[in-house]
């Protein structure tokens, strides 16, 4: 830290994203990507033509981008912002929508960063408690009178609220922006984006990171009524006009089009983390009802730690958490079936080698 | 707007990009970009092997770029920082070394979004009047005790600074930081970045957007001590940590392969520029000595405005500005010799038809 640095950022506790260590090949479970690759389409449009294009600014208004995703969804145009990936919507969404006298509320365990954008723009805020299953009482949140940013399915729970629970908070707060976050929607869960014709403090945001194999490539989009869209793009248009590049627009151009492609991939997903989840019940692990593309599962006799790091001495990574509520489960992002068998039949030597070692 | 905005946003005046017309084929002399393609080594790094790994998140430490970069530059790995584009690296140096009693200062005339980080970020600032010639008196920035940013070369007038007038600004402003954005540096001018080793409240900011050919990948970075460069970090790990694509990384690193190929660019658009300089000046334009990839040209008879519409008329973008110190100027991107004829030739008949309309 320089002298410099404005005090009100001096504290900062950033995010610390997964571990991408590089001393061997792992198989990767601990960052929630998606184990496919994306669709040939993707691979064709980012052509050297294009590349040619790199020495021309991209469009800021993501003309074509907007008007593809607008047509799959059934939206209007205006109620769709594409972003530099989903964190930079948070972002804006928390400066725009809370503050000033405007209290946020998020759950005490979900994604990260929802803290992280709180402290950042020194915005009161309320952690409040899941319930003892981890579930999300929705009544916690029903008149609040706050910003509300909830993830569902939730972080890195995987459970969900439904339908109509989204819409119970919406309506009570009607004075306030009830952000969804829906990073994981597509692996079972049920969007509530065609809410945002009734509610118009509703903002709904997903990404192309994790059902769309495109993490790398940096494309989150938010759906709101076109009042909160214009609001977005403000703070976009004071920020950073061209915060994405033109690859990425060009990658998610194709994408849309190869959409029956990707929604495969998820189902296969689903399927392997169903698998997953049945196999580890077997081994003794708890593990949360998900609908996301990772589970969270605690073992009876192990500590999260311990399975963590046996796991990664054996080239498997998944994710691990200090929380206390959490810290005996652990994050396991769902693979391909034969990446979650190497993963289960690891755990089975691991659990095996344990039982000699205390036999002995 | 939504009536949910918050109420320090709602007077935002925002940044307006250049014009991006659809309507025809134009001749891009509006946004400097370049009009060379990225080097062929940039095409051939981003191949279909890159593209299959978008599926995984990219490097947030952007590792191998900054090594490169660093070595080329010959400085060390911690005194540089990637961004999405220098604006954000400009974002984050107004948030982080502004505000909370530290006023900021910037030319009247300049890159129109230091005031709109300003004004996004409610940070008092002065904007210091260019002198007649529209050059910059280096001694209105000494021993001035704010937060200071100055473009060198300076837009749109493409005039600079020297460095020893720079590292007088910088030495009597020991305790605030100064930042030097370079993003035409390469054009002809001096870069101040070796001043970063003996001064810690020097930040230079330059980008691969023009020299580099890249402005549709967004790439820019910034050169520091490495407090300063840790505090931008901190403020990019609170924001979006995962802020460069991996194929904007990628096309980075084959960029700095191919120095070579861009300085050898950036020398025939520096000729370009000087002969279209001349030849202006022969057509009765006034033009202002510049050392970046434009230039800001008045003609004798004909208003800024009027000159561009003509051209426009004929396919040929120039950038008209309505600021009224410089309302009669027009900014000209310098491109290929061959587009500069057709620019040329096109004002002359210009100006042909207006001298026979006003005879007539």
């Amino acid at each position: 830290m320089s002298k410099f640095l404005n005090a009100k950022y001096q504290g900062l506790e950033t995010y610390t994203p997964g571990e991408q260590p590089q001393d061997m090949q792992y198989i990767k479970l601990n960052t929630n990507e998606s184990p496919f690759p994306p669709a040939p389409s993707v691979l064709d449009a980012i052509n050297s033509q294009e590349i040619e294009k790199l020495r021309l600014y991209s469009d800021p208004e993501c003309k074509v981008l907007t008007n593809k995703l607008a047509q799959l969804y059934g939206i209007l145009p205006q109620q769709l912002y594409f972003s530099n990936g989903s964190d930079d919507i948070l972002n804006f969404a928390f400066m725009a929508f809370s503050g000033n006298g405007t209290e946020a509320a998020f759950p005490d365990i979900s994604y990260g960063f929802y803290k992280v954008f709180a402290n950042l723009h020194g915005i009161s805020h309320k952690e409040i408690p899941l319930k003892e299953d981890f579930l999300i009482d929705y009544r916690d949140y029903c008149s609040l009178n706050k910003f509300i940013v909830i993830a569902n399915p939730n972080a890195p729970t995987g459970l969900t609220l439904s339908l109509s629970q989204i819409e119970e908070i919406v309506k009570t707060n009607p004075n306030n922006v009830v952000v969804i976050d829906e990073a994981y929607v597509d692996f079972g869960a049920e969007s509530c984006y065609p809410l945002i014709n009734s509610y118009d403090n509703l903002l709904v945001i997903q990404t192309f990171s994790k059902s769309r194999s495109m993490a790398g490539a940096r494309l989150g989009f938010a759906l709101g009524s076109t009042g909160l869209i214009d609001d977005l793009n403000k703070i976009k248009y004071s920020t950073n006009p061209y915060n994405i590049n033109r690859m990425t627009l060009v990658a998610g151009e194709a994408t849309i089009r190869a959409n029956d492609y990707y929604m495969e991939k998820c189902k296969i997903i689903a399927e392997n983390r169903e698998y997953t989840t049945e196999e580890l019940t077997k081994l003794g692990f708890t593990v949360i009802p998900s609908k996301a593309n990772f589970i969270l599962a605690k073992h009876a006799d192990m500590e999260g730690k311990y399975v963590y790091e046996e796991l990664k001495k054996n080239g498997i990574l998944i994710r691990h958490f200090t929380a206390p509520r959490i810290k005996d489960f652990n994050r396991i992002t769902i693979g391909t079936k034969e990446e979650m068998d190497v993963f289960l039949s690891t755990l089975k030597k691991i659990i095996n080698e344990r039982r000699q070692n205390e036999n002995q």
